[in-house]
């Protein structure tokens, strides 16, 4: 680890955290996230995505049920959504007279595609890890929640989703419980098996094995039965789970719904 | 603006760079960067992204045409290139003995779909974004390069990618020239524009029409011939252009080699 790193300490020290202290956060803090937030890169500037604050409790607590059941998500002070959005460029276009530009030029009227929802959906990852960020450095804790990709259909109806959005995902913040603050890192893959060099590389067997050597060093596996090893066990608890399932056909059903 | 977003400097003044120094980065900075995004949050701790850092003049002159012709791709001193990445979970399974637990337990082996992809593009993204304000906490500049969603049959060939990766964004990194140091940051919508309570809600006309007159208070728009006004103008240049075509084609082609 190089000296320079002790600069990164607030990227380098940040881990999720999915328990709060009962305190809110502040409209100060609030809006310096989301001032932050909204210097975050973009592709064209063209900023295609929304945020949803989500305060109402009702929302909040059927989020806990169309998430994969995690109370925390109804416990957290402070509950961002982003989503892709490419609905506001077409309100844009529309209120700017695109018909008229369209009709002058033997035009018909564009709609979005599997392009611009990729685009979007980037600009709304990127808005989503800045507003991570900044909270990290007001000392918030926070944690993704991707299970928000399950259950289009009722999210869409629950926050009233126009066609060109997509809810790409859902953060909870939150001041960490002492609990929270003392956890360890979880540890990461090493560095030579995400990091590669011109080409792909396939990580080879023995580079796996040694990776669960080192991790079993660290904290004593605990796996699901009849799994005899972390990919296996991986596989059975989040690969081939139930919400796993889901996700699939529903971010196959967004996917339809925003290109059909 | 709150005090506590002095707090927050590095993610306030963030623009993107265009022009680099000629001047490489020390490979103290290098690690920095990278160790920094190793930590990026990540679903379940699965890491499913990779990183190419891309060296060979070859590759870096091949992409300055395939990524809409953009010379300062082959200048960027560092070039990193973010693929969402499921190949290595099957990579792992397969080296865990997972064909023995699928016959053991009656399954079929399972295929990445469309949830898997899009956590998988959650995750590079996430990387990206902490890669960027690592470098920026380093004073180095960066720039992503959405179009390498483009041209997909003849990326997967240049870096030899496998069937469940997909190279979601590209960043050049850098510091900055003088010019690029001084250069303004250009104006965001307003925070009412992007963040909601508890439902989307549709931008009037009014608002636009207003974010575009406080626009032209800062700087004078430049529309292309036939254009009146600015969103016809990014309708024209950006959102029908080629590169947007090529792209549109693009993606959808990746999205059937990944789930077909």
């Amino acid at each position: 680890m190089t000296n320079l790193s002790n600069n990164l300490d607030v990227l380098m020290n940040r881990k999720s955290v999915r328990a709060y202290e009962d305190k809110p956060l502040s409209q100060d803090v609030k809006e310096a996230i989301v001032n932050a937030t909204l210097r975050a890169p973009t592709a064209g500037n063209m900023m295609m995505y929304s945020i949803i604050e989500i305060t109402d409790e009702n929302l909040k607590n059927k989020l806990v049920k169309t998430c994969d059941n995690q109370p925390m998500i109804a416990k957290a002070p402070y509950l961002l959504l982003f989503l892709a959005d490419f609905q506001r460029w077409m309100d844009y276009l529309k209120a700017s007279n695109v018909d008229k530009f369209n009709q002058e030029n033997n035009l018909s009227m564009y709609h979005p595609k599997e392009g611009d929802l990729l685009l979007s959906i980037n600009d709304a990852l990127i808005a989503a890890q800045t507003a991570v960020t900044a909270a990290e450095m007001l000392e918030v804790g926070s944690c993704y929640i991707g299970d928000i990709m399950e259950n289009f259909e009722i999210h869409r109806e629950m926050f009233n989703l126009p066609k060109y959005t997509f809810p790409v995902t859902l953060i909870c913040f939150g001041y960490p419980t002492e609990q929270q603050k003392n956890r360890q890192q979880p540890p990461r893959y090493p560095k030579d098996m995400i990091l590669f060099e011109n080409q792909y590389r396939h990580i080879e067997k023995d580079e796996f094995d040694n990776m669960e050597i080192e991790r079993n060093k660290i904290s004593k596996p605990n796996f699901l039965p009849g799994c005899s090893n972390e990919a296996i066990h991986m596989y059975k608890r989040k690969i081939t789970s139930d919400f796993m399932k889901e996700m699939n056909r529903s971010v196959k059903a967004a996917l339809d719904s925003w290109t059909k």
